[in-house]
């Protein structure tokens, strides 16, 4: 079956938003082995509007459109929808009634334009908005129409309670993806190392995407049901692990690198602290943002400042005076001295320039420490990041998870050793 | 002057990647005045790609498309865009000697696959890439096709440097917008109080966009130049301005709410400090994305356990045991003691419950305390996000920015109430 996308949103178009509805809306559709071949954004514009909608429904089996049915007069796409299949507008009591009632959850009144969101096209499916005012819509016709809010607190909600389980009635197809993600390699090695696999490629299919600190190979198989599926992705994955090793983190579509290494502190007992200058708690809110790490997170200081760094971490005043903020030198005592405040076992340090001031020849912007202190011993790396402010600071806290999952890599393989000595 | 965006990669259709690019490369096309009816994202398949290119020719005068210029068998747009012009590709000497170069700088030697990347469709104008391999590309065709590599910290910077200036030459009308950026308020209110101002509108025109924890208004005036623009849009400025008040941060595109926060405390001369539990860096990160922040950024905390909050910020054990670490009373101890330890004058404390476990029934997930204590004085709010882990702690950060907002404006206006006395 052929999905196709459509976002409705001016703001989409004049760039204010990042349209990360279409992204989550591709992905749910491939791992239900639906093939979508375009995307499409148009604006709140009711002529343009209709001839995407007529287009997609001859392209594509089913359509889903995001955004446009909230409560102000740019939202259109519901009437939009309801003209290109020649359906009425009609009013839903059952929406009418969930409108009052989330309101009153609210404590406020709906205003006017709120009773609009209760207007569906005749004979369609009204799905239900508990996060918000504007019903989902299913309208089957020559190609069916799922119409989703734009908000992704309403849309993925929607996504998962309703349009799920009513799609998953209508697969041909069972498409998997497997990802196997690097780190420690870069994009073009990695299509070098693996070019002999596209030749034959049809299914599985493989392809490669470059992240931040990062490289994901995605291995596709298309079969008649899940278990044939698997059985073709099996032989691909095997031999992408054996020709990348260690630099494989995980073969989880669904583990990042920070999950990854949660688990790996989890599964060795071993606890983990951060201090942070130039990523200022974004190493820290990324380890946090896995569910289950107070395991082993004991704390996190951001010592953004050459007296936090003094006071907070215990770096030495002649240190920051020696070799300046942004060192090798003042990175290791950072880790150090932060494994010692918080007692844990693991603790990294980050220090750098991540501009777009503050830069010289000597360090210039983009210049970043990393230390790693396991246990007592401490590795420091150097790296020179570019881009702006912001994908600086991405790239320290990636290099740092890639660091850090080294050393702890390097510190269980020595336990082995020694135990066996 | 039309524009059209084509991103081509079968990684964004199948949800492996968000399209960052689009959203960068409207804004900047609605910044230059240029008009943005339709982008469509396709995959790195001949076919489907190279209709895209041909509707996208005849519907548009420009059409700028990014990805699929990679090293890989699977990039194909150079290709496809030389086919749709009927141009051959021949080798260019000035971009082989470029990835000699870069790769020399990388240390690294060049594959066979990146001298592909050498090749460029007959008298096409190329753009040097100093980030990457690929060159960018401009054919001028029956429309302009611009083609951009796919890595954002490629595609980003030879935007700047070469495509700007060539489009800066070929601008028929100005467009402007300026953003007025409200906290405090929800879209369904703002909406129902400006929606006399939908009416009549046509030029300057308004939307509203909804953002974790703002709302933005848009207004876009467009004229034949700069000056007329800016004119058309003060009045409709001034008048939303009049409306929302003190709920505005601001009415500049370019500032953040985290930005707008910072200048506050340094015109204020104010320092300030954070520790967090829930969401473990996240808000001392949105304030350290702002360059600059070092006059007034003391020191981060992450007080992920409750022994943290204890040993680190001085919560008490008695405190932790009687109310829990999500509590009114913890927040409260929270922001006091980080006041302390930092010696700063502002201090803001999260704790919270980000899930997905850990909730209860009294203190489901979503649940969040923010503390903000201002020279001895503390203020705390109790929330109830929804959403998934991520989504709860991006709008315990906006929460947690916004009472910091409020709590600053109150003692500003209190300073100057007691200073009149």
């Amino acid at each position: 079956m052929v999905v196709e996308l459509v976002s409705v949103g001016t703001e989409i178009l004049m760039g204010n938003i990042v349209n990360t509805n279409a992204a989550y809306l591709a992905e749910q559709c491939t791992a239900l082995g639906l093939l979508c071949y375009y995307q499409t954004t148009v604006g709140d514009n009711e002529k343009r509007l209709l001839e995407t909608v007529q287009t997609a429904m001859k392209r594509a089996d089913l359509v889903i459109l995001s955004g446009g049915l909230g409560p102000t007069k740019d939202d259109i796409t519901k009437e939009v929808c309801a003209k290109a299949c020649g359906r009425k507008l009609v009013m839903d009591g059952a929406s009418r009634v969930a409108i009052e009632k989330y309101f009153e959850k609210m404590g406020k009144e709906p205003t006017e334009n709120n009773w609009k969101q209760a207007q569906v096209p005749e004979k369609s499916i009204v799905l239900p908005n508990p996060n918000g005012t504007a019903p989902g819509l299913i309208i089957e016709d020559e190609a069916t129409l799922i119409l989703l809010p734009g908000p992704p607190n309403e849309l993925i909600p929607m996504f998962q309670n309703s349009v799920l389980p009513y799609l998953q009635g209508k697969q041909e197809a069972v498409m998997i993806s497997q990802t196997v993600k690097l780190v420690g390699v870069g994009e073009s090695s990695v299509a070098t190392a693996i070019d002999d696999l596209f030749d034959g490629q049809s299914n599985p299919t493989i392809a490669t995407y470059a992240k931040t600190g990062e490289v994901h190979l995605r291995v596709t198989a298309k079969a008649e049901d899940e278990k044939k599926a698997r059985k073709l992705l099996k032989p691909m994955v095997k031999e992408l692990k054996e020709r990348f090793n260690e630099h494989i983190y995980t073969t989880d579509n669904d583990v990042s690198l920070e999950q990854s290494l949660v688990e790996l502190l989890v599964n060795n007992q071993l606890t983990v602290s951060t201090v942070e200058s130039c990523t200022g708690g974004l190493l820290a809110g990324r380890l946090i943002n896995v569910s289950g790490v107070s395991e082993v997170f004991k704390m996190g200081h951001i010592t953004y400042s050459n007296k936090a760094k003094r006071k907070i971490i215990g770096v030495k005043r002649s240190t920051l005076e020696k070799y300046g903020a942004v060192s090798e030198q003042v990175a290791r005592q950072m880790a150090k001295g932060c494994c010692m405040l918080a007692k844990s076992d693991v603790a990294v340090s980050v220090t750098g320039i991540a501009g777009p001031e503050g830069g010289t020849e000597q360090k210039p912007v983009g210049l970043v420490y990393i230390g790693c202190c396991i246990k007592g011993k401490t590795r420091t790396k150097k790296y020179q990041f570019t881009g702006n402010r912001r994908k600086i600071r991405e790239s320290a806290v990636a290099a740092a998870l890639v660091l850090m999952r080294e050393c702890i890599l390097e510190y269980i393989a020595e336990m082995a050793f020694g135990d066996k000595k």
